[in-house]
């Protein structure tokens, strides 16, 4: 198998690069066939790699500038050359690295994947897709906040991205196509996904139809399509739900003595059912439509969501979703047209 | 006080009219000082009754024709006279009523609000209020779905009813209004948000700023207004994922006898936080903006739901939110310049 080389800005995350690091080692040892390379200032890199055993896939590439959460993307892709961000994207551009991976500013990281690293031909806007677990199967929902404002033929490009990343990556056959919606009938939704509905519907994909908010965690169909406006208060509005619902479990059981003893006895089962519904579990969110695998992690990220991000970029890498995506816009209905 | 009449259509719902009639009497013993009329075919309806006790504040109307769930809202409204939704919308037009409540076709019942009841003057487009239990407060988020695409000014209009409905019928001082985004930032979100977030920003309301989906659960602000399309993939997603956990919960409590005996100690503390979060104990979901008050019901609605949105009519209709409304857009900004 070809060398893998995947590049980790350690500079963005709200705990700091250690975390960063130390999840990047993790992953460095389950995927020996991987060379990661740590971005940003070589000495607090090094300072950090002291502390862990000498591994021979883990190199630096020194990087000195950052870029803050709150500086304008594009304004600082184009200023900061020697940032991670900026660094990182240019590795892949240059064959040096096939993916990019950031838990840093999420604006800047997609700006920098657009300019440097570039579209893949045939799309216009990039996405994100974020896995949705649900007792049935993974959902993948794209866009979940690329792009705020889309038009119809976005919302096929979308489509015709997921299906190939599931069927090349995920494994799955023939996955199925919801358009989320507000009502299951054809003339239900907004002019958006009207417009999209028939785009969709002569695309030759496994076009499932509209799908509503509740058949994202109901598992209706192994992707949904939506804006992404709508797809990003999904994921925030779910994220922070399920952790709302599980923290006031967490008070009663800690409110009395009987609550503790039923704690202890549905411990083992809860911590399945919490593992499952872990975004952190799932690594970070995917930006389909550039010409290279760009991962944007949470800004929270721990050690384990970076890990699980670098081995699905990885996985995203050995089963070539870039070259899948370039081959699959040949075989569909063309979106400009 | 003067008599309150709130017509009930007993002809919409999954569940058939005796669940319907059930919530009426349930309702009607309670606020004595409401008069509760059934509307539908006078038989069926009398044959129900007879298994209850004679409740002076309940009586019927009759009207034969049914408007269908999967029938077109304006063409049935326009061309079933006779259906329980245009006679109950009729009766609140010519003062023989305050409130209208039905569970049947929601389209249907929108449409004849806004054709037979008629708008507020100064109102564009009413939107759907519903309510969002947290631990912190009870969210109010419309639209939620009464208007797939909306304008800037309808989104400014929302805010000033939602500000009215919670001063008047909620009793809420000053309440704060989030604009649902992807972004704390003024900058941040889709052009429909952008441009309302400028008009919010000038309209003199208790105007927060952005939210984000997490913050509907988190219960950031009083009020969260959105498109119509946002707004209902925010009430499937929520109302299902809730769902979903609890019933998920449920399967390990009841999977093993550890299981059982654990829930059998929690039982009070859940039962509890399910009553919180149970959408049946918040009645219907309002319909702000048309001249009288309407409110709709989940098709799936039980007695208990059923129950509660009469009583809430009740109270709409007692505080005034219609005359409120109407009061409160001469004071605020003028939505049309």
């Amino acid at each position: 198998m070809e060398k893998i080389v995947i590049s980790v800005d350690t500079m963005g995350g709200d705990r700091g690069p250690g975390e960063i690091i130390q999840g990047c080692i993790s992953a460095a040892k389950i995927a020996r066939h991987v060379d990661i390379v740590l971005l940003g200032p070589e000495d607090l890199i090094k300072a950090e790699l002291d502390k862990y055993e000498n591994l021979p896939n883990i190199r630096i590439e020194n990087a000195l500038e950052v870029i803050g959460m709150d500086e304008e993307p594009a304004w600082a892709v184009r200023n900061k050359k020697q940032s991670s961000i900026v660094i990182g994207n240019q590795m892949v551009r240059e064959g040096k690295a096939q993916a990019f991976l950031s838990a840093g500013n999420t604006g800047a990281t997609m700006a920098a994947a657009l300019l440097i690293m570039g579209r893949i031909p045939g799309i216009s806007r990039p996405a994100i897709v974020i896995t949705f677990p649900t007792r049935k199967r993974h959902v993948y929902l794209l866009d979940a906040g690329a792009n705020a404002d889309c038009k119809p033929e976005n919302l096929l490009e979308f489509a015709i991205m997921a299906d190939s990343y599931l069927r090349s990556v995920i494994k799955r056959e023939n996955p199925s196509i919801g358009l989320l919606s507000i009502g299951e009938e054809k003339a239900k939704g907004n002019e958006l996904s009207k417009e999209a509905f028939a785009l969709l519907e002569r695309s030759g994909l496994n076009f499932y139809g509209n799908v509503e908010g509740g058949d994202i965690p109901r598992g209706t169909t192994d992707i949904v399509i939506c804006d992404g406006f709508t797809g990003n208060v999904v994921l925030k509005l779910s994220e922070y739900l399920v952790k709302e619902v599980f923290s006031e479990i967490k008070e009663i059981i800690n409110s009395s003595i009987s609550g503790k003893i039923a704690g202890y006895l549905l411990k083992p089962a809860l911590k399945k059912m919490i593992k499952r519904l872990d975004h952190e579990e799932y690594g970070g969110m995917l930006l389909l439509g550039v010409n290279g695998v760009c991962i944007i992690c949470h800004g929270s990220s721990s050690a384990k969501a970076i890990k699980n991000a670098v081995l699905q970029a990885a996985r995203a890498v050995e089963d070539g979703v870039v070259a899948k995506i370039k081959e699959d816009l040949k075989g569909t209905v063309s979106v400009n047209g």
